[in-house]
């Protein structure tokens, strides 16, 4: 089998088999095939796509590229979350020990953040005490007694994945269906996960600004589950401004805490409920989703919930009494109101702006080698279809520095206020099963 | 200026600036832009092909990766002949001294051949004493003086084209038209030409195939170098079988003498007064195609183009007598005749395996270090649409090893005998101005 003869045949639209899709996954991980060969590749996939088959054998070829996580001793069927990134989503937060209350295993493998804000383990650090540094049998303890743990990345998971998504940085093949679809799942079926719910963003905030754009690649990563056996279900949902109202590492956790107790910003709610209903059913733990969102605010309003959350944060060494009193969470010197230049309507806020606005502050890294200041972040006061009066606060700056004029500048140039009454975008515009 | 930005404008099918070509190729040339980034760049061509100003700025910028030829010396517009390369093709043999014979300055860099036979060099060499190694002052006083000289690739030309070239090759975006136009365009304005003339070969021995692909080439060559000032004409001529009747060097030195004669193969002569009328036009010897012919013909008629092919070959320390005496041109030990195998009409002649079998014979190049051997080779007795009986022979073979076994098989096995009339094919097809 030579290289260039594959190249040709995805060039010229015909389906690989399952042995093609592997020589050039294990010829590319062990360097026999070069990067000017996979690049090539990579660019006659974006134009000729692949088909459901060829989507789940090159998802599949990935996995075997590199370790797999086995976590066949945790009882349960264990289901993952992923979502495909945007500006504050707190939901992985609440979302674990939201559904752990149900009974639902949560063996969550995480990382750190880059660009906007942190990862799920830089906003849990944000917790006096708490540490990822477990073993994997302690890890599946945790999973087996709390039903929630989390651990940093471990292994070397997809290494074909690490590099092919590397060198479609620099070809111009990152917005290609087939390659994002395969790359996410890839991730998550050598992660161990018996079943995934995908919350896929759309709009200005989301890699996938486009509806459409973004069902299609949800329904990409659905497919390639489901063909392999791992059962896969998406919720497309708004990026079009920043989910819930903080923005922020500890500002997040205080969030989430609000969010486990039922008294967190609505959107942020709903997503939790729309997302976790998803993963109870796969986990065979309610039958319907309605079913699932009873359970679920159940759980927030019997305080199991946030119960959960704390079992977990001390499992892990962290002080729970922050959830009792989330004063004592690291905090920022100075609070800075942005106040609105104009009276109106909140029509638009730029999520992407606003998320490197707080990065600016320290709350994300500008670069891998970047130290992040936990304290540091923006609660927005005001979101899309609100009233607003010349002079109000649209967002509370949280700062360790107190000369923040180009940041509040850039917020301002985030909110659009327009006159007119705005129709608030939905949050939620489709799930597909 | 980045490359992925480059590569995404391409595969969004924007036109690129001549700036932006520029920037491609020159880093290419330095190295400072991967072949990574090249090959997807080269894709991406492949699917979204280029305007006629990209293709004449891409070209441009490949002439100017390196060396130039600088032919200002030379009285007279220099004009240039490019084959797109097929079996048996002794038609620049034939055109050198024809045109020099009319005052046209002939300067020609040429190089060996590789597979099928031998280049042009090659060929030459099969004259006693006749060699290439002249300087260039020499090289244009040879040229001002009799119109005529050859010389061996010298320079660094066009490196940006030989390391694409290579990518290709490997990446399966050969089959580019801007790739293809623009490589062959750019090797022969580096080479110094004023006006370019194009055999662009189309059939089962040709890389073009088919008629529509022979047509788009030399259409698109035509156009990147009347853009650029350089007058380019093309001739889209058969290459369903070989040309002529010799397949090897000595062979075809002898066709040629004969061809120079008014004697040789009507199909070789035809091919050659057809290029020969657009190099006299562009010359400016001649006012229209048929008064150029009528020259061309009387130059072979009166000896004055036969006299122009042994003042070169004397020029450059060849033997000029083999021209009255061709016996004394490298002779092959044996001659073994091909016989039919069946009674009818030869319809199809497989250029490429013809061409093959005369390389296994020693008359080409199997890889880069092979020696070749100038006397051995094919003649063909048979061309399509001649009447054949069992028995009779289709080629005779010319070769210093008796037993050829294997190759009068593969001879037998290329063409093919048919019980009805069959077509010739048209020799021209299309003349492109």
């Amino acid at each position: 089998m030579r290289m260039v003869d594959l190249i040709e045949k995805k060039r010229d639209g015909v389906e690989l088999s399952k042995e093609e899709i592997n020589f050039i996954i294990t010829g590319y991980t062990d360097g026999s095939i070069p990067d000017y060969q996979m690049s090539a590749f990579a660019m006659a996939v974006y134009f000729k796509d692949m088909t459901t088959e060829e989507r789940a054998n090159f998802t599949m070829a990935m996995v075997e590229s590199g370790d797999q996580i086995d976590l066949s001793s945790i009882e349960g069927i264990k289901v993952d979350k992923h979502s495909t990134g945007g500006v504050g989503d707190t939901t992985t937060l609440v979302l674990a020990p939201l559904v752990a209350a149900l009974g639902v295993p949560v063996a969550k493998m995480s990382g750190r953040g880059l660009g906007h804000t942190g990862g799920t383990i830089d906003k849990l650090e944000a917790v006096p005490g708490f540490h990822v540094e477990i073993d994997n049998e302690k890890f599946v303890e945790l999973v087996n007694k709390n039903k929630l743990a989390v651990i940093g990345q471990t292994g070397n998971l997809t290494p074909a994945d690490k590099k092919l998504y590397g060198l479609r940085d620099v070809t111009a093949t990152v917005s290609s269906i087939p390659l994002i679809a395969s790359s996410i799942m890839s991730k998550k079926i050598a992660a161990g996960a018996d079943a995934i719910v995908l919350d896929v963003k759309t709009g200005e905030g989301a890699f996938m600004k486009e509806l459409d754009d973004a069902k299609e690649l949800a329904k990409a990563m659905v497919d390639i589950g489901n063909s392999i056996g791992r059962r896969t279900m998406a919720v497309i949902s708004d990026m079009s401004q920043p989910l819930g109202r903080a923005i922020g590492n500890a500002l997040e956790v205080e969030e989430a805490i609000d969010t486990l107790r039922g008294k967190g910003p609505k959107d942020l709610e709903d997503l939790c409920l729309a997302l976790g209903s998803h993963m109870v059913v796969l986990a065979k733990k309610a039958e319907t989703h309605d079913e699932a969102k009873q359970l679920l605010k159940e759980v927030m309003n019997n305080g199991k919930a946030i119960e959960a959350f704390k079992l977990f944060l001390a499992s892990q060494g962290g002080d729970a009494s922050v959830v009792d009193n989330p004063e004592t969470l690291p905090k920022a010197k100075y609070k800075i109101e942005v106040p609105a230049k104009v009276s109106g309507t909140v029509s638009k806020i730029t999520a992407n702006d606003i998320g490197t606005a707080a990065m600016l502050l320290g709350a994300g890294r500008a670069t891998k080698e970047s130290e992040i200041d936990l304290a540091v972040g923006l609660m927005l006061n005001k979101k899309v279809g609100d009233i607003v009066n010349e002079g109000d606060s649209l967002v509370t700056i949280h700062s360790n520095n107190e000369n923040v004029a180009p940041i509040i500048e850039m917020i301002q140039a985030c909110y659009s206020i327009s006159e007119m009454a705005t129709e608030v975008p939905p949050l939620i515009y489709a799930e597909i099963n």
